[in-house]
């Protein structure tokens, strides 16, 4: 290891300007960020990570899959390239560090190793990678870079067709483009993320950098109880087939076989929508929007039969029939040792406590892990708060996560790369 | 009373032909009907209901409520008019019968009286009241016929602002205009309606005909949850404050009040409205739209009390706020004993048979029973259905209660009238 690079560290000033910039846009009144992807305020964001890349004099490519890059050429003409990211869009009202850190960190380290004039054996590239959360399709740009986004997967999105087509429409995009950002095996030396935890253990256990083991696994379903819609005041109560009552069972099932069997896991209904939705009639339909995750393949699987189990019960206890549309799974992933080797030493060498965790929330090092090395450090969440306005980490927090990012880049792509 | 009026007999052809032709003004596929106040579909049946009346030679009327009459003066000039009618507007996907069957037996009744040249001892008229299904405020046309329309009533209406703004321009109306409607309290002899049950009381009884004596009180409230919007995959379900989880209990538990300690009352949650409504968010917060019913005002209040105590048990028990918003109450109503009487001596007159029971509906009548002699008759629903494309009566039972508001109508008003 080149104990020169060890000692480089981000200018912590500059990319906290760069952090501050962005978090305008999409700003909420709490102090959150609400961008949606190809949101106005999305585009404006990525706009912005344009004009930084070539301010920095750093060469800014885009891809077919709308993935914005900054692109910094420290290797020869034939090596491949290192890549280091994470997203600019937000969930509804989240918060100003979820993907957004990642992207400036990813930005700062280019600029860094761009200003110091390092010569490595990969290419170098700070990626902003398009629907990591979802609002569209989910892992849009980093499943596109891997080659792994089917067709299949734009027919019944997470948030519906219109949706998809309005937001391309948006950012200047087409489905049959999304399918050409599929990178050569052989051109990508690996991939590493800086994130923020979005959970406690780290502060827990009073720990600087969290390094990811493995990545959960996630399924997401559309769960359609379907009663009868009768007149409110005139149908009694046990003559009614009533869809709100089994979706409601649901809820708290899911809950109790949470809580009593999967310990370990989660499972989370964002969205309940009721048909046809007047205060006077029986509720004929209700869709429930539900989520579940597990870190291990085993317990995916079984978590994913008992929770469907449980929606049967409840349908067939009032009378409702059951549609179960599968709107996507992503299998539990682990992380390469390579990076998480890379990460421990560039925390040993900086002086910062390092802990292995398992993600909760899915990544977009889960759509690339499987072709490439990736890995990813995680730093504290004041509470555990994500997805929210009230996330928060400490800004030291943040410029450890670079300067171990900085230091953790610099050995894999000073490592000879076999292609 | 008069033997040969009750000899008398409604055109049955002719009024069916108007009830299929009013079934087209917003038919659905499943052979229902979408008329929400002042939809295109309404204003179009609005418009055909018009031309109905000044095809028959009978006076069109209008007023600033939206209400609209046929009018036929069949007595001296300082007479009293009797009302006769129902509505026009529909629920969501409604059914044919529900409004549409009482004000086509209202026209149809004038028409008759009118080409027999009865002279009476006061005037008929015809009357479509505005907004009886709540699509915007809820009565609004028999509220203002009674001047028991109030400002704060167009606040926080059960469609919202919006909804009814846009309403009310669509057909040409204003908020002012609303509460010029209200009649002198001396100009109205009474109020008569036929309308579908909407239960199966009448056919499981092998009834003809309903005769109301109480129309239920009808509360509503919107009830919203508020939790924490956390990440759904990293925050634990056992730390999460999900809003979804007391609104889910809160639904559960409004069955089982009902069950086990109202019986006679019916209760019901049309929608519930999550944000931020994503698969991968704890939802922050749960709007719940609440209706009860009750026949009786004690029952009624206690219900009341014992609904929203549940509401902040469930609350407390998930760790969540709870913010109650009244959306309005009609208390239960008795309905008058003249027409009472008139009904079921029309009953006994052509022949059928009869039964008491109280509505578990709520309908104009209730605007009005408090100023002037208000009634109501019920024909068999077809397994009860209602405010559903399910809803049907036999066409026979439709004529059978035509024929009674007919010559209910004529024995009332041919009594003379203290004004």
């Amino acid at each position: 290891m080149d104990n020169r690079n060890l000692a480089l560290r981000i200018n912590a000033e500059r990319m906290r300007a760069d952090f501050d910039a962005l978090a305008q846009f999409g700003a909420t009144p709490n102090g959150g960020v609400h961008r949606p992807t190809f949101s106005e305020a999305h585009l404006a964001a990525r706009q912005w990570f344009r004009e930084q890349i070539e301010k920095a004099g750093l060469e800014f490519r885009a891809d077919g899959a709308g993935n914005h890059s900054a692109f910094l050429k420290c290797a020869g003409n034939d090596a491949k390239t290192l890549l280091l990211g994470s997203h600019l869009d937000s969930v509804p009202d989240g918060g100003r560090f979820d993907g957004a850190l990642g992207v400036v960190a990813a930005l700062e380290v280019l600029r860094v190793v761009k200003e110091n004039n390092i010569a490595l054996r990969t290419n170098l590239e700070a990626i902003d990678f398009t629907d990591e959360e979802g609002t569209l399709v989910g892992f849009i740009g980093s499943a596109g870079v891997a080659g792994k986004l089917k067709p299949v997967d734009l027919q019944s999105p997470r948030g519906g067709r219109a949706n998809l087509q309005a937001g391309l429409a948006r950012a200047g995009l087409t489905e049959p483009g999304l399918f050409t950002a599929a990178r050569d095996r052989d051109s990508i030396a690996g991939y590493l993320e800086l994130h923020i935890e979005q959970g406690k253990r780290l502060s827990d256990a009073h720990q600087d950098i969290g390094i990811v083991t493995d990545i959960v696994g996630i399924g997401a379903y559309r769960l359609k109880f379907i009663g009868r819609a009768d007149h409110a005041g005139t149908t009694p109560v046990q003559a009614r087939r009533d869809a709100g009552q089994g979706a409601s069972g649901f809820v708290r099932g899911i809950r109790e076989i949470i809580l009593l069997d999967f310990p370990h896991c989660v499972a989370n209904v964002g969205k309940m929508e009721f048909s046809p939705g007047a205060f006077n009639i029986v509720p004929s339909s209700v869709v429930v929007s539900l989520e579940f995750r597990a870190a291990h393949e085993y317990d995916f699987a079984w978590l994913e039969t008992c929770l469907l189990e449980r929606a049967k019960t409840e349908a067939q206890h009032f009378g409702l029939e059951l549609e179960v549309e599968f709107i996507g799974k992503h299998a539990p992933t682990p992380m390469s040792e390579k990076p998480r080797r890379a990460f421990a030493a560039a925390c040993d060498a900086l002086g910062l406590s390092h802990l292995s965790l398992a993600s909760g929330a899915g990544h977009d090092a889960q759509s690339l892990a499987h072709l490439w090395d990736a890995g990813m450090i995680f730093v504290p969440s004041v509470d555990g708060a994500s997805h929210s306005a009230r996330e928060f980490t400490e800004w030291s927090d943040c410029v450890n996560g670079a300067n171990v990012l900085l230091n953790a880049a610099l050995q894999l792509a000073s490592q000879s790369q076999s292609s």
